[in-house]
């Protein structure tokens, strides 16, 4: 979607040789930098530091990543080691896993002399794929705006999400706000609540960020105002991504989600989670207590980045030296909270069935 | 309390003349100042300001500032100028109102010329007074920290608490904290998770802070955390203060209270507020949507202030320039989620029978 009036993916591969380049998140809203990956190190650095962060697009980055390292070495062993390597970055998005298997089954049985150029081939339709499943959970999500919108007579539907699943959490479009794009782009009046998100601040950072790109209404709130403004009956739909989603429909988010889950359910808004099915781990049967949830560093909670008044990128540290801070990056919301779940191929009711109704051919998986 | 080992409260007088002290909240953690309040005026900017806050501690600064004023002029029309400023600084924390209507009942009656005297009598009581029942919250609330104790074999009580209602939101003690500090020095483990409480960071800047004064162990964490601690079973029990409690026992705190007591609800955690009387507005039949609610300034939002690796104070913007915010500084928890309210008489259930039960005089007041 749209910077500043320019186009941009998140990822995009090069030339005849490829060299892939990636829009450095850890910069924004403050700097628009783009970074090339040339080396499968790189993808995996770029992941580990949230250069590029969002489930969808951890995939798409771990399979350029993996592409990047059949161009290395494309004998058994190394890319053994790069699909270790990768797959170690990040322990909660299920997308990571997901596509490197898909990368390992497209290129491992090939000669080695075939294998990188199949590799480049494999990524960029993954990274194609997730472009045309965002579309579609737009499509999907529209409609159930539309129907919020002809209750308004008009007036704004009141869209509240958590952290960023927006075009820059995927390769484009996004999953959470793929709708409130299609909406927008449909003439539906839009306005989101964008959460902060802390400690990272991907709200403040991304979603107003492109929000504003797009020409999106928004305001940021702290974190702790969602519950508030769904009390006094300001919000008419919760929108969120997962980063990865049980067979039972339990979703993984977010740190915070849950919260709004709570609320949105106390004050009867209807709370949807967006995801394509590369996020769907069927071979696990419940969330709650299961899905590995990453402990980022303290660092993260005790100082806050941004731009100071003289332009520079500056931290502050907002906590007494020395104090000890907990940083858990994700948590699951039980599928009981979950209205429904939007993903490419329409919306599930979040429940094993629900699923199953979608994707019949997950029958026989084993959870 | 304590800071680096000495004794402080939050404000005191000194000398014949008094003038009135109060530690600059708003430097914490990264600077301890103690600031003068010479005029009414600066008690009221005090406060608008928010270098002293906290329920009770709003209350004594507004009690202390009228004495102030009493002294710059005694005459009735002073006097009323003098409420209607201090009244008007902060709108949700009804001990406002309530020291103001002791000060003025205290001191109107009297000859112009005993005024300023009878004053600083009548608001070094509302702080002593403060100072007693914060204690004696402290003494309610550590039977029910003993009782968890107990059945922890040894293992440290969690407590979670939002926002700051320690003892730098009273004059001394805290209300939130000072069953924490009761248990703490009765010999009792107990490990604090303090939510960051933004937009403000109060957590960060001052439960932090004087936890560790006291030397109680804490762990700070983003304000989205607590609902996963609490689905992991790593929190026995949710202590926050108050700024007001209605008659029914609905209550509002700090913006995001709300959403920690859903999550104590969906867990079995049990769900604590102490309050001292001056918080309970018994003309106030509920809570939800009657509470005025404070908005605040976006910039609280947009930008972060704390100490930057030159030792200095720095701003720094989080968001894109020009981002709108919204910045409700509280919410309103329905008495439902409320396990019990903890004053000064004893922990009543969070209902106007349980409050009744507490406080029979004030039976009679039509709410």
């Amino acid at each position: 979607l749209r910077i500043q009036g320019k186009f941009y993916r998140t990822i995009w591969a090069l030339g005849e040789a490829p060299t892939v380049h990636i829009i450095d998140q850890t910069l924004l809203p403050h700097r628009l930098e783009i970074r090339t990956l040339a080396r499968a190190a790189d993808a995996a650095e770029a992941i580990a530091a949230m250069r590029v962060r969002g489930a969808p697009l951890i995939g798409a980055t771990a399979a350029y990543g993996y592409a990047l390292g059949a161009r290395e070495d494309p004998a058994d062993a190394g890319l053994e080691r790069v699909r270790d390597q990768l797959l170690s970055t990040r322990p909660t998005a299920v997308n990571l896993r997901w596509a490197l298997d898909l990368m390992r089954a497209a290129v491992l049985p090939l000669p080695p002399a075939a294998r990188a150029s199949a590799a480049f081939e494999q990524a960029a339709s993954i990274a194609e794929a997730d472009v045309v499943s965002c579309r579609a959970i737009g499509g999907h999500g529209l409609a159930l705006i539309e129907q919020l919108a002809a209750r308004k007579g008009g007036a704004a539907v009141n869209v509240l999400t958590h952290c960023n699943a927006g075009w820059l959490a995927a390769v484009d479009w996004g999953t959470a706000l793929a709708p409130v794009y299609a909406a927008h782009r449909a003439g539906i009046a839009v306005h989101v609540w964008v959460d902060e998100t802390r400690p990272r601040n991907q709200g403040a950072s991304l979603t107003a960020y492109e929000l504003a790109g797009e020409g999106v209404a928004h305001t940021l709130i702290a974190d702790n105002a969602g519950g508030h403004l769904m009390q006094q009956g300001r919000v008419d739909l919760c929108l969120v991504g997962s980063d990865r989603t049980a067979a039972n429909g339990d979703v993984a988010n977010k740190i915070g989600t849950y919260l709004k889950a709570l609320a949105a359910h106390d004050n009867g808004v209807p709370f949807y989670v967006a995801l394509p099915c590369s996020t769907l781990d069927w071979g696990l049967a419940s969330g709650v207590g299961s899905i590995p949830i990453e402990e980022r560093s303290a660092r993260e909670v005790t100082h806050v980045t941004g731009l100071a008044a003289d332009g520079t990128l500056n931290t502050v540290a907002i906590a007494p030296p020395g104090t000890p801070a907990a940083n858990p990056a994700f948590d699951v919301t039980p599928a009981r909270l979950v209205t429904g779940l939007i993903t490419e191929r329409g919306v599930a009711a979040a429940s094993r069935g629900g699923l199953l109704h979608l994707y019949p051919e997950q029958a026989g998986t084993p959870a």
